[in-house]
């Protein structure tokens, strides 16, 4: 399928190879998806699995640290990643009811890998995909969660209704995992890729390049209800270039400065829950460690490529996702694209 | 000057009676603008002073909560805010410079009030003016702060290159005071004010609700050099919503996502600092605080609120300042506003 | 078996009439113990529940804050307290690895009590007891979090190697579970009650009312190693008097006072994670939240008692826990009651 | 005068050669003290200047953060050090009115030296004297700021009413800055500083190595009434290991640990803001800074290290202090030192 930009969306500066979060070397993903079933026992739902890179039997450890636009959701071992600066492990996303099923399973296939350390504080993360999928049925198991860990990769990235994204919404259209990312020659060669497990927003706060399509497409799901704003989104910034703990966290505040270009007022009923980390690990030698940093007044381009691949990540998660029908026979439709096309036309914000 | 709302920007939102923080009752605005001399002793700069409410020999006190998107600023008082959920006395807002002596200003500002307090930790915040103003001679003295309290008042607020606004730059185009309010029939009835000192952003990133402005109307500052994106903006949101602190940290956190929509990244050089306040205080009986609050299930639309009005007070803070001629003789243009129209309509984003 | 203040150990202030956190009206406790086996498979572990209080269909909520000494541990929910000020459920203490079972269990525990509410973000806590229980072995089951849940009730609370506190060490003494409690008049009459989960601690820091009981009883544990120092202590303040989520914050932040009366230095490998909460519940009115407060100039003698009740809770649970084999036949030794008592008698700081 | 150390007071730890926050290599500290007139006027206050390092016309910047324990207080650029992980140019201690001229000063002293810098954000805190001192009539100036300096120097470090700390009280005793250093070995050959402005606390819970001092010695200030318990502490801690900002975060919350160790509860009252930063400031190459780093795991030293010279810096600012007679005659006496002194022998707290 087509990505929005190749679809003539004027997004700026210059995607990775992938425009993923793959784009950043190292960073591996992978998608457990689980679509079974109908009715009130309809699973539309999965787990992903995100590694920071590095394969070797040490516990993989990169610098690390997050952010809460607006906590109404779970993100587990961020205390200590905000304590430590250290992001220790993968990162999974998965539903809301399975964070801790997916949560002592990574500690267990620590120690099927044979991970070296005393104890681990896994890093999980969740949007609530009830609408859609039997959450209360608790489909996701340990087993899902090692394969997608297992079956994690370089390249290309799925994208829409896979993985934790499988049943999410964004705005009352289709949503779920979307990934961008920037390649920026200043102020040193590095890459800022970007994957979202997108099921925020209310319809009519849609917002695509700072166009109106949610007013312009105002149609609303009929069932939806009082949970209609009530999704959340998980970003996960990745970068190559060389940052302290405390940068990374400015990069994680940013995600919510992409966010709001789609339009987001980070509604209470959101978990807008952001990470970062970095790849470029520091060298330990005789007991010190040596850590690279960019100087904080050269970041602008990162801030910049941040909040542009963050608005895109989004974008790419809407136009992918596929409409679904899930739990008790709903139907989420995907967002209508040539319509939208028509709008960003319309206008003045399609290339060609 | 009619305000863009008034020359056809589609804003969202019903603004209130002055589309001003002074729209809450009880909040009161004074500025001092310093306009005077030229050449490298050129004044340009100025101090405004924002009470929350409420006459009285009391030293006035509200809840209130703040919020650093990006901390390369200085706004006092911040950490007992933090601490205590109460904002206690007035909030002041000038130049970097001049931070100290109104501060203490206000110290003795309170003790000839009468104030029944054994100290104080004033608020007061602060944008650069330095391209414009001779920042290094501490023009604003205690006696200016006083006056701007002093002089406090409700009703219409001057915008644009007033007060503590005076010398400011958005985007390199003239910026500084703006303000804008938006008044709600849900969840209860009130009034969400936003009032901004605005010196902020690179030209590139400049957007006005959606239309990318500054891409289509590049040419910079010549003479602005290495400071161009190092400004700053300071967001005050008032509301009369009954509101517990860390409900109140909930808006000042929205002030950002508003910010976003006008094309901000954040820039490190930016001291990108917000504060929240309610008018609603609780009363004391028997020795023990009442307080209202209104369920977070209900916020949303405060929220969305605090996002449409600041973006929009940014854009009246544009539209509202005059090209200035200030430091060394140099000259900052307003935002070109039939140019601005124009490229609003073609981007179908003038109403009309 | 006597506790320490019935022994003489000089504490301050007036403890409620159990002495525990259930002294605070509506506050339950339940635990389940796990001790079998030895050798490589012992089970010394468990799942402690505290209910914040009152029966019914409701998914219970009450104000709440945390904060973190030092961030080696998992608090899941955290985020959404942090966020809304509300503790939603009850609070689950465990082993490291058990954190994630005991999370979904509580998921499906409030499904079966039938809690309307459309998802939960529970709030499970840990510290580790994997040189003493087999800990990946993944003993604790989401039946085992049922049971702690069902049985939960007020009354006296058992103490030492019960419920999570079953395989924990401090100092390289045997810990546990421990709890205490204050009475107080003003400003109003209400109780701080407080519960540790306690596994921290280097034994030459080991203080007790001043006493540097560590230095005196140097002897290690020849085993250990370099976990030694790792452990953590969770903290739990609950409280009836009527205060403000950001209130509670700074009870939790005074929890660390008391942990530093015992010596702690909040080491690196420590999770020093603390939760308050308050059982005076706004009541809601026309859809509007009306809560009472105690004003900030009268909370110093809380600060105090949440000082002094976290103090002895840690003393109480080193006098409750007893000696104990576990894993891999490793023993860990109570502290020694009557050589201690002798030694707070040579150092003045014995009663009677 | 003989230090608590050398009357025999068993601290722990080796301190180094002056026992001050100036063993840090480069560390400068300058004290200007106010003490004239008598009655309504009485002038008893000062403003301290701490120089985290190296001479020469750059601006000082040096690894920085910061931690409120208790938030009634006041020091200003501390936004900037939390984003930034620098604190740029000296550190100033003062009374709470004069914060702002102090900080404006700064400024201008930083245009004098040839700071090639476009804005500072200067770091002044403070604690309030009006007990002692007519505060309200603004007594220190630009001048006297100026004067700390460009005094400021190497080597022993004067304690008690000096500077800052020259009308402050500490548990009803006269207080007022005190110094503190331990060398360490482990994990690399390096020095902890700490340095206090110290004006807190009530009688009643004043502890010296855990001997209930303000139990035994109960004779309170009859004039001091509400305000007694509502002074502060600066604690200000001062490194030459090479540590990243968010390691000096944990630094800083550790002061609050031996804060406690003296009795202190964190009165409501109370300011009590702990700074901490290091001298190890990282190279840049080819625009690309170069940290080192001490591991998490070893930092257990420098944690204890901290809590202990906190502590001691706290008991040395008792025991330097002499007694003060100052506004409308009040007077605030000493410590007395060898009731103390039986008093710690009585406890078993007193060497040889």
């Amino acid at each position: 399928m087509p990505n929005p930009r190749d679809l003539g969306l004027p997004f700026r500066g210059q995607p990775g190879r992938f425009n993923a979060i793959t784009d950043v070397p190292g960073v591996q993903v992978g998608h457990v998806t689980l679509i079974s079933g109908e009715g009130p026992t309809a699973v539309r739902t999965g787990v992903s699995a995100i590694l920071p890179g590095g394969p070797g039997p040490q516990r993989p450890q990169v610098p690390a640290a997050w952010f809460s636009l607006n906590g109404n959701g779970e993100m587990t071992g961020t205390t200590w990643i905000d304590e430590s600066g250290w992001l220790t492990g993968p990162i999974m996303l998965t539903n809301t009811n399975s964070v801790g099923v997916v949560r002592d399973a990574v500690v267990a296939w620590g120690q099927r890998e044979g991970w070296d350390a005393l104890w681990s504080l896994p890093v999980v993360a969740e949007t609530y995909d009830g609408f859609l999928n039997d959450i209360g049925g608790f489909h996701v198991t340990a087993e899902h969660a090692f394969t997608a860990l297992d079956t994690a990769t370089g390249g290309p990235v799925l994208q829409g209704n896979v993985g934790g994204g499988t049943g999410m919404i964004v705005s009352g259209f289709k949503g779920g995992i979307g990934t961008a990312s920037r390649v920026l020659d200043v102020p040193v060669p590095c890459t800022i890729g970007v994957l979202v497990q997108a099921n925020f927003g209310a319809r009519e706060d849609l917002m695509i390049l700072g166009v109106p399509i949610g007013l312009e497409v105002p149609e609303k799901l009929p069932q939806r209800g009082p949970a209609e704003r009530d999704g959340s989104i998980i970003i996960l910034v990745a970068t190559d270039a060389p940052l302290l703990p405390h940068q990374l966290k400015r990069l994680a505040r940013r995600a919510g400065l992409g966010l709001a270009r789609t339009g987001s007022v980070a509604h209470n009923g959101s978990g807008d829950l952001f990470l970062a980390f970095s790849t470029a690990v520091p060298r330990i030698e005789a007991g010190v460690e040596h850590w690279s940093a960019l100087p904080q007044a050269t970041l602008d381009p990162l801030f910049r490529a941040t909040v542009e691949a963050t608005e895109e990540a989004i974008v790419n998660a809407l136009f992918a996702a596929e409409t679904m029908t899930g739990l008790h026979g709903r139907t989420v439709h995907a967002l209508p694209q040539d319509r939208t096309l028509d709008l960003m036309r319309r206008y003045g914000r399609l290339r060609g």
